[in-house]
């Protein structure tokens, strides 16, 4: 690894070396996890490079190929799991330069990997009225290229299902890291080669997406003292095929009194809350599905309401927005990521409420899989030890609840402990001297690894 | 009934009077049915209105009043179960110069019911880029009124669902039939008094529905040696969240073989065909899942083929359309309507293939209910006898496929053999006489039918 040559050759380059930025560009939110605060924090990259283009980032994947730097690229730094955390050190690539809108379409467009979601939505709309499927609820901050190589659904999933689903990512440019750097398009089977994959076998540098209309959906919180009955209500909702939505979130008590601040002043301590999305031209329809559950209480919505504070967008209640939140009142609060799939989710769910309320307090996300709606459990866990915490999941998992470690940096531990031979083939293939985001793909440093305990990368920088 | 009477005061109105004509405007598609045809090919009206706007409406149905003469309405007259034609003769009400699209607004759209499918989707998508969620496959000929009164979905309800389902319809406005007849406007619970009621208790002037986005939707044919497999494929890609769909159809063979003239060339006798519209954005995705069943062929795609003669648009070979095809080679085709409804639709299609194919021929449409992939079957049958037919429906019952029965004309024996209160307490109000449509409410005639014949209207016209 020679970082002074590295530098050095990109000098030309956007090149950030200033210690406090340095550092800054080296974190995501793994903080999240106070099982990856304690293993990450002291990580940090020797430098940071903007690439404004393409060929630039050609340039960076082939100069530190030649002097076996490291490159760990990044978005915004929104993901959740250490993903864009440099753990050998060497350089990050921040994509923000990287920021174009190139072309938008009836359905689709084309998009340059750092540009942010909302200035996406943004121009999308302003140009054809339309606007992406779905996207996670850091969507004012956090990057389309960060969301695919990162992220796995979010809101709009409710109706489109999830990232990987075919159809939600229409095509992949992408770079490897070779001796001479070659550009792929990737489409169909191949897109599950690169994206979530971390940046560990590729660098993306152009996007087509599928998109949406854009409307102006009227965003809803409704409660309820049953907890059970929201979320019945949550899912019929989004079994009702004519009444587009594009989020329907369950907070169980006391989430929207203890962390919702604005919203608290509205609840009380035993409201189960939902948070909504609902198409304008669906309103009609969502009110009549409303009107049958008498028990529900409609207390908010964003087109009609008299709040002396306006509660902001909801879907920064939901998905990781909550345990963000809730977090910021109590630091003590940590989650997990649970599956609880069609046709027993109901049932699992309940179960694990007896079982662990109020220690682990339910978030369900509704999320479409196969065609069926389910749940994505975002649980918030108070944490007391790591070990409380892995027998949480233990008890998850031997309910039959699926659970993607959130408390995990590698693809693996936060997926479904398998190897992605798909991804592998191709890291292999892409970048050869294994030096994409290392530390991340457990297939290529450890193939035997039995994922009996945590996976700890043994080339990770020391903590001083 | 004094005739002359009501003819007399509607003078000034656009009257038809000549008989060829009046004739042709008592008659819809009930010719499908062997059964219908023999009880209903004689029935016509005295006379034929029709106003130009509500006011004439409201003119119309208060002086019928008046004069006891039964109204029914009429669109296009392509429903198949005799719902437009006039049992006890009277008056037909014809709402053809209804057929203003009165505003296009994002997401939905005000039109008369006069207006054809095929109006209202060129007027939507020039002033905004959409079209209409679901229409039938005589959208070049149909009403949306006689589609919204009569219809139940069709294409486009693979994605969103059937009419009756929350969303799908926003507002209806309805003309009583009293002394003084009431303009309501109905959304929500209320709108299933009127819509599927084959105008029995009220006449539609004004709708409001949904809109999606107009998209230039590939149509494509798809062959398959293997039916289960050909049903399979088109369950698949309908529970595939991210890949938009309009229409996914499949015809046993030889369906295509035999009835379908310009396919025919490039189809053997053992081909299942696949009918499908795919949206131009979603290519990739359903190309990647066509990659993973070899067995199946592409052999059509409307953008993109070398046939030597189009085969027109794909949507007019499936839902009401096969039929069509079928009865123009073989006139003694007919139908059955059947819900293969989740989870048990698979198994039970194959039951009835293996029960009855070739006396019966599967023709499925993908449909959505209750969030769930299921299929309507349209399934084509050599008609032998009544009483055959009549075995063949019994046998679907008895292996829990619903049948909806075609060849009957009233709302219950078409439906689900039970009265809908909604529809005649509506009716009690609405049309005190019972001058609306009459013969086709079993409900209203006779409240303890019992559903173990036919139903036969004891008023209905005499053969003569």
């Amino acid at each position: 690894m020679n970082i002074d040559a590295a530098k050095a050759a990109l000098a030309h380059l956007d090149i950030d070396e200033k210690e406090a930025s340095i550092r800054a560009s080296s974190r995501d939110f793994f903080w999240y996890s106070p099982v990856l605060k304690d293993r990450l924090d002291h990580v940090v990259a020797d430098f940071v490079v903007r690439p404004r283009n393409e060929a630039e980032v050609i340039e960076v994947l082939k100069v530190c190929y030649h002097h076996d730097v490291p490159v760990t690229t990044r978005g915004a730094g929104t993901g959740n799991y250490g993903q864009a955390m440099p753990l050998e050190g060497g350089c990050v690539m921040h994509l923000r330069w990287m920021d174009k809108v190139k072309a938008v379409h009836p359905g689709r467009v084309i998009v340059e990997p750092g540009c942010l979601l909302k200035d996406l939505d943004a121009a999308c709309k302003e140009q054809s009225g339309q606007e992406i499927r779905m996207f996670s609820s850091t969507w004012a901050t956090a990057t389309i290229g960060g969301f695919i190589a990162g992220g796995s659904g979010g809101v709009g999933s409710c109706t489109w299902g999830s990232l990987r689903d075919l159809g939600n990512i229409i095509r992949l440019r992408v770079v490897t890291m070779e001796e001479e750097p070659r550009i792929l398009e990737f489409r169909g089977e191949e897109l599950a080669r690169v994206s979530h994959a971390y940046g560990t076998n590729g660098i993306i540098t152009e996007i087509e997406m599928p998109l949406a209309p854009a409307y102006d959906w009227v965003e809803m919180f409704v409660t309820s003292k049953d907890f059970m009955a929201a979320t019945r209500f949550a899912q019929d909702l989004a079994n009702e095929d004519g009444i587009l939505i594009k989020l329907a979130t369950v907070f169980e008590a006391p989430v929207a009194k203890d962390y919702f601040q604005r919203v608290a002043p509205h609840v009380e301590a035993d409201d189960t809350l939902i948070g909504l999305m609902v198409a304008p031209h669906s309103m009609d329809g969502f009110q009549t599905l409303l009107g049958r559950s008498p028990a529900l209480n409609l207390i908010y919505r964003s087109d009609d309401h008299d709040w002396d504070r306006s509660p902001g967008t909801v879907f920064e209640y939901g998905w990781n927005h909550t345990t963000l939140r809730a977090l910021k009142v109590d630091p003590s609060i940590t989650y997990l990521q649970v599956r609880f799939g069609y046709p027993n989710q109901l049932d699992l769910i309940e179960k694990m409420r007896e079982a662990l309320s109020p220690e682990v307090l339910h978030h369900l996300e509704v999320l479409k899989e196969g065609g069926k709606v389910m749940f994505a459990g975002l649980s918030l866990v108070k944490f007391t030890t790591e070990e409380r915490l892995d027998e949480i999941v233990k008890i998850h998992e031997d309910a039959g609840a699926m659970v993607f470690n959130p408390h995990r940096y590698t693809l693996e531990e936060g997926g479904r402990q398998t190897v992605d031979d798909r991804q592998l083939k191709f890291k292999r293939e892409a970048d050869p001297k294994g030096l994409l985001n290392p530390g991340k793909m457990i297939a290529w440093d450890d193939p035997d690894f039995d994922f009996a305990e945590m996976y700890s990368y043994p080339k990770i920088q020391a903590a001083e």
